[in-house]
């Protein structure tokens, strides 16, 4: 199936090209990445290196080499291969091979990377795959078939090359070479300059020809390495008859002093020991058995994770891949790292946690594998101390969570970052301290996931804290006007970016409303159900009896926009309606520079209604009972066509309403846009000279929740699961698997009926509703059947 | 005396040019104007035009005929005058005319301009007067005589001029032009286009040749009168012969619909009738009786409002100056019209009201004719509606006051004007609506008015209602803070315009709780001494019992900055400290165009603690026992380096304050330099290509300010008079008189001792204070001779 041009699928698992595309160089690095969310490996080719983007972006690395960006290291390249051959000797360029054999293949179900291509010249033929082990985080194999067509005489040189591509800096920046001739492993060992952080990658390979013994007069010749600058090269001659394959496979282990954390030892030699030790494992073991470990594990992860459409081979083929890049992005082993906003694809949005963690990443685990948005969460409790820093710093009490959120929790978002085109100038932009929505927000998910999880246990260990020390920062962070009896909320940014330093912003006051009142509640509750731990909690943070009080008048005072009686327009912000109304369309005439920035503080969106992405609708998707249906309509209609959907957050919330309000064209519409963001490479990669490409993760994660809660219509509240399914047209059947408390059902919706069916495993009554219709209880093992009206 | 190149003065009463000087078209324009708080008439040349910047700014006409801007009308010229002769009887043009014999002066003891020039090919000599009549608000007066070296014909033309220069747009878009041959005179009349105002210009001549009766065969021919376009000319024709003179008298009636208000007609033909009567009575009088009453009506004026200044010519010059600009600035005749920060000597700054009027221009009346300042408060008072409104229309209650404030008090400034230099798009400042100390500025000019008259009946009459509806305002403007227990003040701008959107700035903050006192305390005063007047107001303004409450509560519970215990600075606003610290002269260096706006949004100054103007020490100027003195120096010494002088207000209060922490040497440097703000020009007349010349009255008033106030180390408190004086050195005396209640004194301080002479007028004891000695009363008529310690 053709997906657009030089992009197919296959399988519906799958994506592949068939001719390389220089100006999509840096979009499909990324498309075609592996990971596992330890580590994320661009889908670049073999001989790659800097130039083209080559990565290997390793988690818990933060560094920060030019005193503004906090971003995650480059590791050195370990699958590094060249391969020399023809009259010349000359190198083969994958990028330049014949286009007659050429694809490169990412196999999503189970993250393989596979390139082929030939060098009809030469007489070579290659296939290379790659995968980073979903059992086996520290492990990045590759396996490479040359086969001749002709007599040959080759060059493989293999390696890790550690002249890596970075952003800001080079934060390894003394790399140390090693060849250690008794395991015939290749070594490069760096150390970051901010923390210390020692990032080591061990290389070993093993050279088969088939049919030949080691030791055969044409076997591959013995290793002769090199290391000279930041690389370290093995190369090896051998020559081949028509027909004759060598497969050279490399095992790369990647280790670095966090990963160490909880052994007690973190030195470089451990480090060192540790990257060895994975490589020495895999050696042990067999390139088949590698891959066979590494596809059950992903298999585990489908069997709840996956959503299939029947009857729409391009919805499929998209869906699968935005789930693919959210579950390689999610660290789902640790519960002390973020979701970065690009995941691993690349050092932009510095590996770090947004709001769209919570609000775009998470959905998808929760209601599937709940462990997974725990982690998450703990993440979260893990990084109070950087949100109370950053209260602190800016005059506040309680916990302000970071926009930017690293390893630590404390702000990385730096205070400059978008540069005026016109002037040269860096532009103050105030995402690290107006938008302030981020702590609310994580209140938010906190509610959602125990709601489904009733996990009192996180509750009282991590949630109830989070929680508090929320409302402490918004009761600090909130006014009260006295004239109008009410608390405002003064100076913000909305989920809008083009609209800074706004007041009253719905979606923001909103939240703080929900968030006050859940601290308060779980407070209560705390107190009569488990008042020694909540002695203890108070204890910890110094929690004043008052505060609860607070949190409550906050809740009960804040003035929060409500619909106009007449137009049922609710104002996104207080003065929204006053502003310029004009098209994105017609607003774009007006750039100088198609570079521009849109927003603050003087961009051209500035004093218009031309919003960056959903802002009012945002908070009814994430609210669904927050307003009327028709007051939803009626702000779809208003908002949508004044949206000018500059990031990737937009698209998602219209899809997920329309589909709700029934605009089953529009919503499919924004489906595919919201999933093509990266595949389609719609947006920019490069802008003003920075670097901007990667995974939109966001907009990976939220795929599931347009599939799942949009069209398949699922509202997961502490009542249970209702459905009120819309199915794009051409939809047969929409499969999925939801976990609510004890249960885990696995759902069918067709234009006809509903399966329900609670998986064995269960062990709770799922209480479940389809449309109006009364709630029923479903028992563990049971199915049910219910034809739609 | 020369003042710099081209600038001189004879007197101290005067300045004189002896080259005309093309670059300082503008700027001498206005240096050189004469008026009378009526209208406002530039010091151009007789026969100047549009291209020369020729000014008839006339009072309480505010037309906006652009959609964008309000300002004064620039009525037709009534006193062009041309003269033609030589040898191809071609004009004579006064800005080409002989350097030999050329000057231009003005007289500012009377305000009467005079031009001297001659053009020796042409065999004549011109000189001529005018003055804009100090008793006759309406009348402008010239008197032109031509001396003929040889024999000579000359043609003569006079008339109105209405090819009127505009700032913004033709603000009476048609003009009648009539010639009545009865009485010989011209007419000019126009009306705005947005309220139909009428605005007449009737000019009247009388020819005459010395030694000549009219009749005799060498007097002018009779007016040969052509209207054309938007001009009307009567020319005459005239032969002299060497050594004699022929005196042409121009006296032109301005009148407008609004200065016929209170006669209840305002008809087109009674504007008509004013003016041309104003003429005919000019005309029925002489030159000579006319500029006697005139002088009669400004010795009078000086007999006040005169500084004093012995042993320094070019201080007591400057000073001289800036006073005169005050007055002329000022409607001292009326209670219903703003003073301009440009005065009436051009359009700019819309002939309307900022801050400027009362902490600048008022106190010099103040405390001399305190009469003036009550007009001054009753246009405040006048203008409540337009603050009401402004309130409501911004969410707020009560009075907010309009930063640009015309006939009505209606916001008039633009949320739009200055322009982004870089991409040429218009910049949103937001001086109309975060500007908000404006309100609580007029509180405390009221409350300074009250203390020095305790004019009870004024209090009663409007100045209760100004007080409550302005904390009124403060009460919906203020944010309670829950967990610090405070009110804040968030987003404004302090005097410091180029930090926009701030938080608590120290001279708002103040101010806020200032004027929110004042209120309470007047309150609770008629409550117990005019309950029954105190219920009318509240009746009229629908006030709440609770209401003065919550004033208090705002007075003793918001936070304003302190000095720091170590260093003893205040911050400017809430993370002032944390900007980048750079000099002006280094941040200027950033400029990629000299025409960039420093401030808001993105100017080079936003990001910095560079200042545009004194903010920290502009309160502690405005409320001497603010702070110690201690706390005063080392405030001075942190920002005064820091300050750009981007506002002609930053000056006098370094110069000011200076003068009181004995920093002589910076308190002169500073007098002069805001003393001569237009004077030398040191600012740009024009920017980006718009006007921003004309007369900065604020220095002009404020000059008062650090003679008196600074130098003379006056306070005028509700315990009486003290003085603390530091002269300059080289000042042998420096004399001025005060008003306090109902007593007048006249001070004279030397440096060995002060005399104060109570007027015999006064009819109330005074309480008078020298240094830190104890008070003494000095009553009526009589004189009291203090020798310095």
């Amino acid at each position: 199936m053709r997906l657009r041009d030089n992009l197919y699928s296959e399988t519906t698992w799958d994506i592949y090209e068939t001719r390389y595309d220089p100006d999509q160089m840096i979009t499909s690095g990324s498309n075609f990445m592996i990971g596992n969310g330890f580590l994320g490996y661009r889908g670049t080719f073999p001989d790659d290196r800097a130039e083209q983007y080559v990565g290997c972006i390793v988690t818990d690395t933060w560094d920060n080499a030019d005193g503004v960006w906090s971003e995650l290291v480059n590791a050195p390249n370990g699958l590094w291969l060249q391969v020399l051959a023809g009259e010349d000797g000359g190198p083969l360029c994958w990028r330049e091979a014949s286009p007659d054999t050429w694809r490169r293949t990412l196999d999503f179900r189970y993250g393989v990377w596979c390139g082929e291509a030939a060098w009809p010249e030469a007489g070579i033929h290659m296939v290379e795959e790659r995968f980073a082990g979903r059992d086996e985080l520290h492990l990045l194999a590759a396996r490479t078939r040359i086969t001749a067509s002709s007599p040959v005489r080759l060059e493989v040189r293999t390696g890790i090359d550690g002249q890596s591509w970075n952003l800001n800096g080079e934060h390894l920046p003394e790399l140390v070479l090693r060849h250690h001739e008794g395991s015939g492993t290749v070594e490069a060992a760096g150390r970051t300059g901010q923390h210390h952080y020692d990032v080591v990658v061990v290389q070993g390979e093993r050279f088969s020809v088939e049919g030949r013994t080691p030791g055969e007069g044409r076997a591959p010749t013995p290793a002769a390495v090199v290391a000279s600058g930041r690389r370290i090269e093995s190369s090896r001659v051998i020559s081949l008859q028509p027909g004759e394959t060598v497969t050279v496979e490399r095992y790369v282990g990647v280790f670095t002093t966090n990963d160490l954390r909880e052994s007690g030892d973190t030195s470089v030699e451990a480090v060192r020991h540790a990257a060895a030790a994975v490589v020495q494992r895999a050696r042990n073991s067999t390139w088949d058995a590698l891959i066979q470990a590494h596809r059950a594990a992903w298999d585990g992860l489908w069997q709840d994770l996956d959503v299939q459409i029947d009857g729409d081979e391009l919805a499929q083929t998209v869906l699968r891949y935005n789930l693919y890049h959210n579950v390689i992005a999610t660290p789902i082993h640790a519960d002390h790292l973020p979701v970065g906003a690009r995941g691993l694809s690349c050092q932009a949005y510095q590996g770090a946690a947004f709001w769209d963690q919570e609000v775009y990443n998470m959905p998808h685990f929760l209601y599937t594998r709940p462990e997974i948005a725990r982690n998450i969460l703990t993440y979260r409790y893990r990084t109070l101390p950087g949100a109370r820093q950053k209260a602190r710093d800016l005059g506040y009490q309680g916990a302000f969570y970071a926009w930017v959120s690293g390893d630590t929790g404390h702000e990385i978002c730096p205070s400059w970052f978008f540069k005026d085109v016109l002037s040269g100038r860096p532009i103050r932009n105030h995402f690290n301290d107006w938008q302030i929505h981020i702590s609310p927000d994580i209140v938010w998910a906190l509610d959602r996931y125990i709601e489904v999880t009733q996990d009192r246990a996180f509750l009282i260990s991590c949630g109830a804290e989070i929680a508090f020390e929320v409302a402490r920062f918004l009761v600090s962070r909130v006014h009260y006007r006295v004239d109008r009896e009410c608390y405002e909320v003064i100076r913000v940014l909305g989920p809008d970016e083009y609209h800074e330093n706004v007041d009253n912003n719905y979606f923001t006051n909103w939240q703080v409303r929900y968030a006050c009142a859940a601290a308060a509640r779980w407070y209560r509750e705390l107190h009569s159900s488990n008042p020694a731990e909540l002695a203890e909690i108070a204890r910890r943070i110094n929690l004043h009896e008052k505060e609860p009080g607070q949190w409550e008048d906050v809740a009960e005072r804040i003035f929060v926009p409500t619909p106009d009686p007449q137009t049922g327009l609710i104002e996104q912000f207080q003065g929204f309606f006053q502003l310029e109304d004009i098209s994105p369309e017609d607003l774009k005439e007006r750039l100088l520079d198609p570079g521009e920035y849109w927003g603050w503080p003087n961009g051209i969106a500035v004093a218009t209604q031309v919003s960056k992405q959903a802002d009012v609708l945002q908070l009814m998707v994430m609210h669904p009972q927050a307003e009327e249906l028709e007051v939803i309509r009626r702000n779809w209609e208003y908002y949508e066509p004044r949206t000018q959907h500059g990031s990737s957050l937009s698209y998602a919330v219209y899809a997920t309403s329309a589909a709700r309000l029934e605009l089953l064209e529009d919503a499919y519409r924004y489906f595919l846009r919201s999933c093509t963001v990266d595949l389609f490479n719609t947006g920019k990669a490069i802008s003003g000279g920075t670097f901007i490409g990667g995974i939109h993760t966001a907009a990976c994660g939220v795929a599931w929740q347009i599939a799942v809660q949009g069209f398949g219509g699922v509202a997961v509240t502490t009542d249970g699961i209702s459905l009120d399914p819309h199915l794009p047209p051409g939809w047969d059947r929409l499969t999925f698997t939801l976990r609510w408390r004890g249960a885990a059902v696995d759902v069918t919706i067709t234009p006809a009926d509903i399966t329900a069916s609670s998986r064995r495993e269960s062990t709770t009554e799922l209480p479940l509703r389809v449309g109006s219709a009364g709630w029923r209880q479903l028992l563990p093992g049971e199915m049910v059947v219910i034809a739609r009206g």
